[in-house]
């Protein structure tokens, strides 16, 4: 089987955007709030939505899983206040859910929570509990600046994140760390923002001792680890002059990668640099980069291709990232597939 | 011939740590604060502090000229106001010089800015004029962030830089685009905002028609661009559907990457993503990373071993990413040394 951690339901039907931007109005002018229940997408427009969408390209792709949450842009945490980032991410996940819903063999949900710059995390448990224990959700993802490219908030490292982490622990779900749009100019959203998320927050983990606090605590950094594996010598070193253990021992019983790489070089790096056990597929379809690459002539996000093109990985090891780890890294995955009989 | 194009006085002698605490009281307590003139570091001081470091490395590793700036955290352009970077610009500046003065045939100097945050870049320009016509600097550090991890300029491809590019073009002196200490407790210095900076800054030339204004203007790059090779093909797929043109033909007539990038495999990445052309030597020693690394007994930052080692690289490509290429992206320096005779 051949499970992709990492989809965004960002083909939601376009009623789902309306709806946002009138919250976004009501803002400023409360009249124009719309209440949730106005919200109505039918199972057919969501069928729609997926099938000729995601499901489409995962048939032709040849992927049968995605772990599907709601569009890491349109999380937009640092809109309005709790209020608004609960109500938002209630809908979002509800969403999410009836997908998996609709397609039990192909989509399996995960959670945005509903964060707010300021606010304490703890006040994002309530969703938490609601997705894991209504939903089925297997993982979250978590925004380490819900402010949106001012990074305001403290690092991952910071007891403000426990309450989280102790939720995650007891579930034994992961989170994907994964930020939502930049609203700082300096920063493009999917060109800087995410790839410095996922650097800032394996060096927030590597000058701590996070793990220690909560060994059994696992994080998922998306887009391959933004410029992580490319530095690991880098990395490596920083760790020796910190006085660190070896990052194999400090941080990879914690902390995956997924293979977010849109070009053949850059998996094979992540593939050479980093323990298999530590690499899980996944492609962010359909995400940032849409198009078709004319070097190959096929699609930059079919990560697929680069994975079975890779000369250095084994069958065996190919499946460890298509399908094992995410088994291990999501147990609760593993345990609705085993329900299953897959 | 072997040239370094990213070195740092990271080993001036420890007098200058103590004025710039002084400076720094300075704010606080007017009464603290030094003149610039009771800093005294003689000729032997500056010679002990090179001779016992960077030169000692340079001879055992065999590079021959290195382009020699400032220390990048030191330059702190958070602190205080105009005035105090001024002050503390012209100091750092001074003293490279004489180390190039020193040192005619190892290091040729590059020069800090006097940048404030919020303070208008132009007001930059008597500086980067007196260390070119007066100390024959070859290049320009320029720091897309002088808030220190806050992002408060505009981005690079703003009008608000465009004074000091105006500049740059008339000498025909490129940038090296390089942040300082980080003061946001997100992000480690040397392990997240280094990187992300160079992805950033990547980013935001990618998305502008900056080189449009400015076709001659040359960005070097450090640290191997941030995360921006390992990403290639995902910059590749973004420029793709911003409607940009090619890479190659929208940034890499401007913009150079560095090799500070500590391992083998993320140098073979580099030398097989990017063209040879936009490849400079650089090894940032004595820098961040100044251990040795266990794997191969060899010290991180001895860039110029990865190099050696490369089986992708001719031996005519190897000398254009060790000279032939800082050259061409710094004329100044390249007359410098036709005027040698070298």
């Amino acid at each position: 089987m051949i499970i992709d951690v990492h989809g965004h339901y960002t083909t939601a039907p376009a009623a789902l955007g309306a709806w946002r931007d009138l919250q976004i109005a009501g803002l400023n002018d409360p009249s124009k709030a719309p209440a949730a229940s106005d919200l109505k997408i039918s199972d057919d427009e969501l069928r729609e939505s997926i099938e000729t969408n995601q499901l489409a390209k995962m048939r032709e792709r040849g992927s049968d899983l995605t772990v599907f949450s709601p569009r890491a842009s349109f999380m937009a945490h640092h809109v309005g206040d709790f209020e608004v980032s609960s109500t938002w991410a209630a809908i979002c996940n509800e969403l999410c859910y009836r997908v998996s819903q609709l397609f039990p063999d192909h989509f399996v949900s995960a959670a945005m929570l509903p964060q707010s710059p300021g606010v304490d995390p703890k006040t994002c448990i309530p969703e938490l509990v609601r997705c894991v224990e209504q939903y089925g959700n297997v993982g979250i993802n978590l925004n380490p600046d819900p402010s949106g490219g001012h990074w305001t908030s403290p690092p991952l490292s910071d007891r403000h994140w426990y309450p989280i982490y102790e939720k995650m622990v007891e579930y034994d779900i992961p989170a994907m760390v994964h930020v939502s749009t930049s609203c700082n100019a300096c920063f493009h959203t999917t060109g800087a923002h995410y790839l410095n998320a996922d650097t800032t927050a394996f060096m927030q983990c590597l000058t701590s001792d996070l793990f220690k606090d909560f060994p059994t605590l696992k994080f998922l950094i998306p887009h391959g680890g933004g410029a992580v594996p490319y530095h690991w010598g880098r990395f490596r070193g920083l760790a020796q002059e910190l006085k660190k253990p070896l990052l194999e021992d400090h941080l990879l019983h914690n902390i995956f990668f997924d293979t977010c790489v849109y070009h053949q070089p850059g998996i094979d790096l992540l593939t050479k640099v980093i323990p298999v056990d530590n690499i899980l597929f996944a492609s962010e379809m359909i995400g940032a980069v849409r198009g078709i690459d004319p070097q190959t002539g096929h699609y930059y996000d079919d990560t697929k291709r680069y994975i079975e093109a890779s000369t250095q990985l084994s069958a065996a090891q190919k499946q460890q990232i298509y399908e094992g780890n995410a088994r291990r890294v999501f147990p609760r995955l593993d345990a609705a597939l085993k329900q299953k009989e897959k």
